[in-house]
């Protein structure tokens, strides 16, 4: 798809769109003639809020989640334990706990996850702040929600290397078969997981 | 995914994202989160790419393909054949006869097809229009260029009575195998179609 638009404007629109993961120039073209089809302002508005938000979401500089002031509605609301801390990889992992309406405690968002390959050191993330919290003695327990791949155990190991002179409780999500999934197809190594934490079957009920 | 995003910002560019056709709100959040991940300057470029795109492109006077002034390229090229006209549902089919290099003469282009389901009636095309370069004289063939699906064939067949009265030779683009296609794949339909058109081995050495 290299031919001439014969449009600079609609050439400057598709390059832009085609930069976005997962959108090529073939779909870049749908949506720009999807855009022009429409009302015009329905691209102002999409226009000015991709503007607006990346001029306009600065990060909590407590745990680094996005926010529109210097603390986040998390870490600024009183009513949550500042005690216990989930460290999470994005700020979408913090919508998705929030979601489950089962934590209220506070985050910490690591910015990504430990990976050589991608040329991700423990310095690009998020983890010397995350230690300075652990020290300030304000938190007691540290809660590592991080994925179960490669990287997220990376990441793991290497945060509970740094927090451990701290003296501070640290542990992990729970790691089992996925609620839904079956026996049958859950792999090994999730199911001697799962073996190894289970849990007492009446406490399901008491929580 | 109704979940409140803590920033209006977002929420937004989310809103507005997946307004976008194939876009989801996950998607959209995707591509939130993956803008604030880069440089301001990608944001802005994106996001103003797609305001001038709107604000900026023109439709053709005569062919209604998009233009930046009253007669696009196509249109204002004295070189091409205008006594030709190539109807086609849309911007995107002139590209793609465009790039077959196949081609010299003018186009038209409808901005859809008749679609009594989707409320599309012939008034809210630009058949009038095509009826009138034809009234003009200018024109001596019509190349009817439409999908081969139900709603192409409504629309060849009306558009095919309008100007009947005219006398301007209307054809049709060949129905066939398409190239790569094997035979016992093809559907019958189409087998039959290709058999009633078939054409002089020795043409495609001539052309």
């Amino acid at each position: 798809m290299n031919q001439n638009y014969e449009s600079e404007l609609l050439e400057r629109a598709v390059t832009e769109l085609s930069r976005l993961p997962g959108i090529g120039r073939k779909t870049a073209l749908r949506l720009a003639l999807h855009l022009l089809r429409q009302d015009e302002q329905i691209s102002v508005d999409l226009g000015s809020s991709i503007i607006d938000l990346r001029k306009g979401v600065v990060y909590c500089k407590k745990c680094h989640n996005i926010s529109q002031s210097e603390l986040c509605p998390i870490c600024s609301d009183k009513s949550r334990d500042a005690s216990i801390v989930c460290v999470v990889e994005s700020v979408k992992d913090v919508m998705s706990f929030e979601n489950t309406r089962q934590y209220g405690g506070l985050y910490h968002v690591l910015g990504g996850l430990i990976s050589p390959i991608d040329g991700i050191g423990p310095e690009s993330l998020e983890i010397q702040s995350l230690v300075d919290r652990v020290k300030s003695g304000e938190v007691k327990e540290i809660i590592l929600a991080l994925s179960a791949t490669m990287e997220g155990d990376t990441t793991c190991f290497y945060i509970y290397k740094q927090l451990m002179p701290y003296g501070v409780k640290i542990t992990q999500i729970a790691r089992g078969v996925s609620v839904g999934n079956e026996i049958e197809y859950t792999d090994e190594v999730t199911l001697g997981r799962s073996l190894l934490s289970r849990t007492l079957f009446t406490d399901q009920f008491t929580n």
